[in-house]
């Protein structure tokens, strides 16, 4: 959507990153798929798009990193009438999981004639035999329908179960597809298996669909559900707007989600024009002092007219502002403490100190993003992105994720899809653009007059 | 919308309450409203629908009682070319006060040509001069597209302010109506202005509209902003529904508007068919024990095939769950400690201590029901319930607000619109369609098997 | 939602309508409903609200007019172990559908404990063998997400088929009790078949839910589907709005729904004020000479500032202008001609030959409009019009269908709710709103200069 | 969204094309931006992404085909103190044209310093005197929440005037830069104004935001509005679903935009997985005979427990089938017969030669879907956008339209961008999932039992 000029991008190429990926074998079967578009085998998508970086490179003899297209191939390695695949959902949910879990399910019966689909239930526990979850055989029928409802009819679960237990349940069952759908942390467990799946001398297939509502997966220039997440942001945030004006100094503040990256509000800020601040974890900002967030908001509230202001802030942001550790969940993510919640009290009490009358309304919409279906293109994003999938893994692929670079679909090794995660560069047009249509900078450093 | 048979309706016939409204004096002006259909003075509407309720009244020599109808009247009180008009909402926001502002103002400007309109800004507050807010000229212009959004124009406050002062202010401004759009505590410090007014031996029509989200003022069967409301649950029910699905044992727990009155949680889960649980006000419920709610709770996670479940709660249900005092409000509302909050704690305890794993999702959707704009037929009855507030005050009527009943608008005195708040009977059709839907009583009273 | 003043109303007083119902027997089976709020089998609904009307005719000997009460009745007629149940929808589709069948199949299975409901498909072909459709068996699981999706899972169509073929096919299956969803229309099909059980001297209840999205039967303040209609009309309204904004002259044209009565076209007026004419059947109005449509909206068009026009138009407006006859539809409605085409075509002529520049932009989204679900109250009702359709079933009425009558259900005989369709009363507060938001007089009739 | 195969994209390396732009002259004014992250004026984004591709041109000598960035210049041509700006929206409405000029009037009054910005009303025409339509002067308050509607608030208009009047008309308003927001014909028609401004010697910045909702112009990858207009579409689709499953035989049919290319039907498609039969301008299908349309639909309408069908239709699909010329519209578009009106009256036509009873409901929702305000994601892009645009004009560059290649924004040539449509390939993934999704081969082609 907006141009990447971090830091991670711009350094690979001194990097020793190898963007080729794992294959189980040799590609012996015919693909039943007729006469579609097959990928080019030979074709790589270029990490970079300046042609004179490109060109410097190969002057220099430096191949350019780039990816493997996804794409249906003409030889495929697993067998369709011997492959049974698992699909697992892990983490929290997003917009998009079961039109994800119906493409896979679809792609594999409609297209490759693939009759042995397990779905496995809640997130990884599913395949620890210990919590005695009943797996759910998927079909087209089972599927018809789910991609109207949110959530992920699969159910999910955080943390990571130990990979011998998982190995040995899918070499039980007989799986030789094993598709998982989540974040970073998710893909981790999936490498982790991978290793366990080598260790064994198997052959099987780990191919992960990233799920990141934030969008903050490196390597991936759009991830699921963000597109309908935004769009889901703008009602909260209306009312947000609506609450702060219906008081004398009214104070809307909303958290959104965003850990690390801060995309979600920034972009809905963007889609919103209504924000007076925003707040996200890759710029710092000071709470106290005539520069701070608090005399900031103090000279908003008292700007002539108008006496109401809308605060945006990812549940990343401000993160050193609250001392003390808050530990990490169970897939392993560093927890925050409620930065919203935190905002809350120091304005009141700000205010309260200086004598303002005030209001402030607190809105936590998150789960209320998540939990929706996802819509239009976000939607026709997800039945790409699966087919990818399966025709990566079809292929023979392994311990890769698939993702969209440059609006192609390609096949992404997943320990360097995990390495880093994306961020907003600040001097970029997405931060810029925030400035410009909340001009909060008025606030933060108000001209002398 | 449904059948109300409350104790406080069916008394009134032994009461002495008084169904007929104050008039500030003879109506000489003529009215500049054209060829319409003028209210007939003497028609009375019925408190009553039983024809043969209303007979034995009438065969016993008692006055059946009835209201009197608002609607246009051919002779004013008020001369329009001398009348001035101050509209102030009060209390919180509520989808359809920018609706009411717009109508009171066109129905005063383009039908009756009064062209003094102020609008008071932040409620109550605005007539104190303490404050130094400006009063906003209101015109046909400045409301012209303020249905659009949610909110308040005027802004709003919580709470009374000395009404010698207010009267003082209505005085100096030469305000001879007065509008006031707010819930009970507003309208009962409408009628402590109208004694000042009296006191004062002045002449201004002091006419409430009624606003209550929660749909809980009696002789009122319908306020605005209810229906939108209902529609706005939605959403979040969905949502909870869906985040409960994707957890093993997931609970989605909503919290929704209803201090008193449970209308809006049991409609809402009329309308969502997901809900497994619903807990109002007017019906106790305990938590412990084999019929209380944790054994419940726990009974639906359990049963064969379920492992989720959806709670709705209304803000005021199980308040004798929480000991100790919550005060008050600035407007003299009880207010009340959070339920949803406390069953959230208390789910969680309960299960952790048995072991269940399980996760428990709140949803706390008030702020972004209440701010939305009013739509379709919800708004068409803003429009009406303005024009009527219109015609009664500017006929000289004072003390009253502007009610529905039995599909007629009409004048309700302020003290007995104010005298109870209206609740569910638990053994008419809404509950009992409520204990259908959710069939939450297979849970707290299991048959033996 | 409005005052309803028309004459047929009035006059009721005068005629010989019985308002009483018939019953199949005497009620002797005990209803399992348990400690619910039984209706009172003596209380009447008063048809008049005005007490002064009541009291004059009850002095003067006269039996006020007064609807029987729908509601459970602690004594049944048809023992509910013994109950065969059909359920038909006719005629178009409208808002709410699933919702009645829904609430109709739950009412029966969980709260009477009948077991053998048949829906019976597309309209009352599914009583004609000939067409040779086969029936479903609903239970709640069938029935258990329908409401999410518009249109009727039974599905519908329109026309009678001979009485003694359906009213034989009843027989054969043993239904006792049939629960006819549809308009007018259907309704009076419904009495054929009632006279049809009573030649054969039968014991099955005909019981209507009345459908009309128009919100035109008589005796009914309220049907459902409407309100979801008035809320879907808005985008087509809105968009209209936009279209003609972004050409000069531009002209958005809407056609809704409203055969007889403009009900549909002034609530959608009201509840979206950008419209500028609003055109009724019960309005009649000119298109040529100098208050005509035509010299009106050309006023408009030219009017300083101003340069496009949104116009609403209801099917059944202006039918005098269309010369010819139409003929009718299966169901022996009258048919229209298209009064939304005649008038883009009128407009065109009429502006090109002004040489004004102009372009007009045609909506008709009435199959939009009819086919989406029923939403929050208006689904809310549909629930409770259902589960009182099957009280009074249960009881043995027959020959009736359910209503709503001063916010209370009622059962009203067939023949007395089929007689007249409701109309809009031009001097009453709905018409006279629509005048004063669209200012639609000034363009026909200026004030000279 | 998709990848690209079309043969245009692939032959250019053959081309000899120009991807450089014209520069009004030196760059020697600063850019008041300050400390944001400018475009390197060296950088070009490749047009291929294949880097086998780009490395054997680079080997073979040829420079690889690659675009100029959009971006922030350090340097500006034109000095924003002097510079007097004209927007202008040609064609029909789109969603995102009131976000685009909100952002254009934002970027060159916040961040430029610009004061004199002229809206040209009504397209073209406004810039040509003999209409006498006045100029509106933006600034940042008039646009603050135009974009939360739908249409222009410019107005519109089809079709070219003659350049050297539209020139003059330039030039005596001292307008240095002109925008021109539109689709090919606007584009090719600012191109003829660059010519003229050339013959003139003046110094004027022609830059083009391009306008198709089809989403169909070369080397652009996403036009704004495209996403929202997918979602619109889903509510239609949705209703002719209900409305067919309502009748016996019911077919709904929706005629969708795409006058060349079929990406919002094909893409509606997927989003909204209803549908049985999707026909597009790129892939001709047959009417008659075994293989034809109607034998198909046949095939669909008679499989057991089908009964209904939806198709949706390209507006520009099939126009082989419809004999005689339509004409062009007045921006020189080839003008099509109406492929859906057609549809309707042979399916009719064919079902009943055959005695098969059904119902044909037809929905056009087209300017219901292109007259809504852009949201979300869409809303962004348009900021986004309109800020490069304004980029572009003040760095001098001038005959470009801004575009978005592999995620970054580019100048293109307006000879380039105009050269010819794009379209879908049907070997490619978005057609190959479009028949996963219908399955509609299986009617038109089915196996032999």
């Amino acid at each position: 959507m907006y141009r990447l000029l971090n830091a991670s991008v711009e350094e690979i190429a001194n990097n020793n990153d190898s963007f080729e990926v794992t294959h189980l074998g040799e590609q012996t079967v015919d693909s039943p798929l007729g006469e579609v578009a097959y990928a080019d085998e030979k074709e790589r998508i270029s990490l970079f798009s300046d042609v004179r970086k490109i060109s410097s490179l190969i002057k220099a003899g430096v191949e350019p990193p780039a990816f493997v297209p996804a794409g249906p191939r003409q030889k495929l390695y697993h067998d369709p009438a011997w492959t049974r695949v698992g699909i697992v959902t892990c983490g929290g949910i997003c917009p998009g999981l079961n039109d994800v879990i119906k493409a896979l399910v679809n792609t594999l019966w409609c297209n490759y004639g693939v009759r042995t689909i397990f779905g496995i239930p809640y997130g990884f526990r599913g395949l620890n035999p210990k919590f005695g979850y009943e797996p759910i055989m998927l079909t087209p029928e089972i599927v018809d329908s789910i991609h109207e409802t949110g959530g992920s009819i699969l159910g999910s679960s955080r943390g990571q179960q130990p990979e011998d237990i998982m190995v040995r349940a899918l070499e039980r069952h007989n799986i030789n597809v094993l598709i998982t759908i989540g974040g970073d942390g998710t893909q981790r467990c999936a490498h982790d298996i991978v290793k366990e799946v080598n260790r064994r001398n198997l052959r099987i297939s780990v191919v992960g669909v990233p799920k990141t509502i934030d969008n903050d997966l490196n390597f991936m220039e759009r991830t699921f559900g963000y597109e309908t997440a935004i769009y889901h942001a703008a009602p909260a945030i209306g009312c947000a707007h609506n609450e702060a004006k219906g008081a004398r100094n009214g104070i809307g503040l909303v958290r959104l989600m965003g850990r690390d990256s801060g995309f979600i509000a920034a972009s809905a800020t963007l889609a919103n024009s209504v924000v007076n601040f925003c707040l996200v974890p890759e710029v710092k900002f000071e709470m106290e002092g005539e520069h701070g967030l608090l005399a900031a908001l103090e000279r908003r509230l008292l700007a002539k007219g108008k006496h109401h202001a809308v605060v945006v802030v990812a549940e990343g942001a401000g993160q050193d502002l609250l001392e003390g550790e808050a530990g990490k969940d169970a897939s392993g993510n560093q927890l925050h403490k409620d930065i919203g919640l935190y905002l809350k009290d120091r304005f009141t009490q700000y205010l309260a100190a200086r004598n303002i009358d005030h209001t402030v309304k607190y809105f936590d919409p998150s789960y209320m993003i998540r939990s929706v279906p996802a819509q239009g293109t976000d939607a026709v994003f997800c039945l790409h992105l699966a087919q990818n999938a399966i025709h990566v893994a079809m292929a023979g692929m392994t311990d890769v994720v698939v993702g969209d670079w440059h609006n192609h679909f390609v096949a992404v090794p997943i320990p360097l899809a995990v390495r880093d995660r994306r961020k907003i560069n600040p001097r970029d047009q997405l931060w810029q653009s925030v400035l410009m249509v909340t001009r909060q900078e008025e606030y933060f450093h108000p001209k002398a007059e």
